[in-house]
């Protein structure tokens, strides 16, 4: 028998009795509240992908023996929806999520799926609850696709049932009153990528393990770790996003933009990408290097002293960008320089804002805004 | 308010109303089928763990946004019940398991339990179900403890609220007709732990990416991954089990048993701890070396071409030990020696004998076997 493959035009709706209103725009915490509905697919090695179902959001009901709850059969995705000034609800280049899903699912022997269908009845889901989708700039819908294994038995082995779900939490801005640049402690006591691991996947895997070292950093005063890699202390991530720094060459007074290149221990992240290709678009090339590249902890330091070090921030789909202002390596505390006043350098700030007008359809990008509703 | 700890005292027991019979010793299946009852406990951070419950088995209920699903809090352990010629029923080493299930709570932020409370609820719950507990030699209960992280919320952090429970599965013997020796791959492509990382802790994280690499290995021929770490490729661990290496001295004749030290990136297996005490008290040490050191696949590789390799075997709960006739390792299999006309050799032969006698109630061994139930 062949499996059946995900199927957008077979939606079944059940729309909930109990329709909520969206809470005030301050009351909105990340990942706390959800919107009424959710929508959930599952599928069996015999049949493929069932019906997908859009249905008021409640508890999943699972077997204790579920692989999910043993063996970390699990991925997710995290991208955000935007109610722009000409009325429309766009999507950030859903497609790249939807590739990186699949990678994450084919690496721990989950099923895939054609993006387009998934991307479109997530457009379904989130037209279904337009209503809690919030208006503002920083403001928009969270959603969360997430991908389990449920077959019920404790051998280790490739699941032949899943589910696929997708739950949304509308979200204020990460920082309500404008940016706070973040201290950092650089971390080479706990690792949390290795080559032949699976850190470039958004497997579940990769963060549970992540949170007692980031207690420790707390309790030294540090909000985030910093993530080493190896003997050269090469710098990899920051908590749970991508690293970025910015060098200002003291002869030439050139300056660089650099991030760890994807080398299997570093998170394909889609706000990184656009980072890096509105960089080499409109920043000027006699002015700027754009690099992927390793740059280690010791470089940070060393040019730190020699006034090299201009900013550095870390990017993802939650924040954007989040200003570095300090970083704690072996007892001392390497300085990021801050626009005079501000909580932000000027690239940091600068590349915020230009994701930002792209999301909130103010200005256009090639097809990174995918509108899945026109409510004008 | 102070957090409660867990007392076994306060159980409360509601029995099903369809209790089941015991299946044939021959339809037993690994994890498949379960017995009629689960153990329960609550934890929150608020309150501590709550009130313990044996109650009839059925699925669990939990919100979508719970972090097990998402940021794969989730750790569990394995052990087994074992129906005695005396007529009781005992665990082996149960306090083994139950501290290695703290240090794994620990290691990803959630709650530690007195491991004593933990020991006699999984004897309460064995007494209730124990006409399920098989009878025979290699036939035996499944006992899986599960500590989940319930907080439902998206935020990556230590989670407020967790769920432990105990499953029980009756099985069989791994190897229904006696041993089946093993072919491994030998694994360089794919990486289990790594130094910083989480690999000595029996987390869900470690399993679900490790299954990719054994269909790997299976489209070759090879039942198992070898696993080896770092330049040197050190052999860690076989599957998911602890390896085991004997080698002979062509010059002295004397014999090695070696396995991986316990460096953080090897599981402190309860059966490794297990073998390594024995041959340490019965192999005469004019004959044998016991020796947790690093071992590297040209090791194995070089002393086979010399005729030094002697025996390998896998080491784990579920298997006890799991002979190893061949390991590939680029291009060529390196082969392992059995007995003649059998699929082990004679020490991972004897090994077996040893942990089962104590395991069965045929002899003692300090406090290793726990009575929890006296029948006779």
């Amino acid at each position: 028998m062949t499996q059946a493959p995900l199927d957008a035009s077979k939606l079944k709706v059940t729309p909930t009795s109990h329709p909520t209103q969206l809470k005030s725009n301050d009351q909105l915490i990340f990942g706390k509240t959800f919107t009424d509905h959710m929508l959930t697919i599952e599928w069996t090695a015999e049949k493929g992908w069932d019906i997908p179902e859009i249905k008021p959001y409640g508890n999943l009901s699972l077997d204790p023996s579920a692989v999910v709850f043993h063996y970390a059969f699990e991925l997710f995705e995290g991208l955000k929806a935007y109610r722009t000034d000409d009325h429309k609800i766009t999507m950030f280049r859903p497609d790249m999520n939807m590739i990186r899903m699949n990678k994450s699912a084919s690496r721990i022997c989950l099923p895939n799926f054609d993006p387009e269908e998934l991307i479109k009845l997530i457009g379904k889901l989130i037209e279904q609850d337009k209503h809690l989708v919030p208006e503002g700039k920083g403001y928009s819908l969270y959603i969360r696709p997430t991908l389990i294994g449920t077959t019920a038995s404790l051998g280790v082995s490739t699941p032949d049932r899943a589910l696929l779900y997708v739950i949304c939490s509308p979200v204020g801005p990460y920082y309500k009153t404008g940016f706070k640049a973040v201290r950092l402690e650089a971390t080479d006591y706990a690792t949390r990528a290795w080559p032949g691991g699976v850190g470039d996947k958004k497997l579940g895997a990769n963060y549970a393990p992540c949170v007692l070292p980031q207690l420790q950093a707390a309790e030294r005063g540090y909000q985030q770790n910093l993530w080493l890699f190896g003997p050269e202390h090469n710098i990899t991530e920051v908590g749970t996003m991508n690293a970025f720094f910015v060098f200002k060459d003291n002869k030439t007074g050139k300056k660089e933009l650099v991030t760890a290149p994807l080398d299997g221990t570093i998170l394909e992240g889609v706000t990184r990408d656009s980072i890096l290709q509105l960089a080499r678009e409109r920043l000027d090339p006699n002015e700027w290097d754009i690099n992927e590249r390793y740059c280690t902890i010791d470089e940070v330091a060393s040019r730190s002293k020699t006034g090299e070090l201009v900013e550095a921030f870390g990017s993802g789909t939650a924040v954007v960008v989040s200003p570095i202002k300090e970083i704690g390596w072996r007892g001392e505390d390497i300085q990021v320089p801050l626009t005079p006043g501000e909580q932000t350098g000027p690239l940091t700030k600068q590349v915020a804002e230009w994701v930002a007008a792209i999301q909130y359809g103010k200005e256009a990008h090639g097809n990174w805004s995918k509108v899945i509703a026109d409510l004008s």
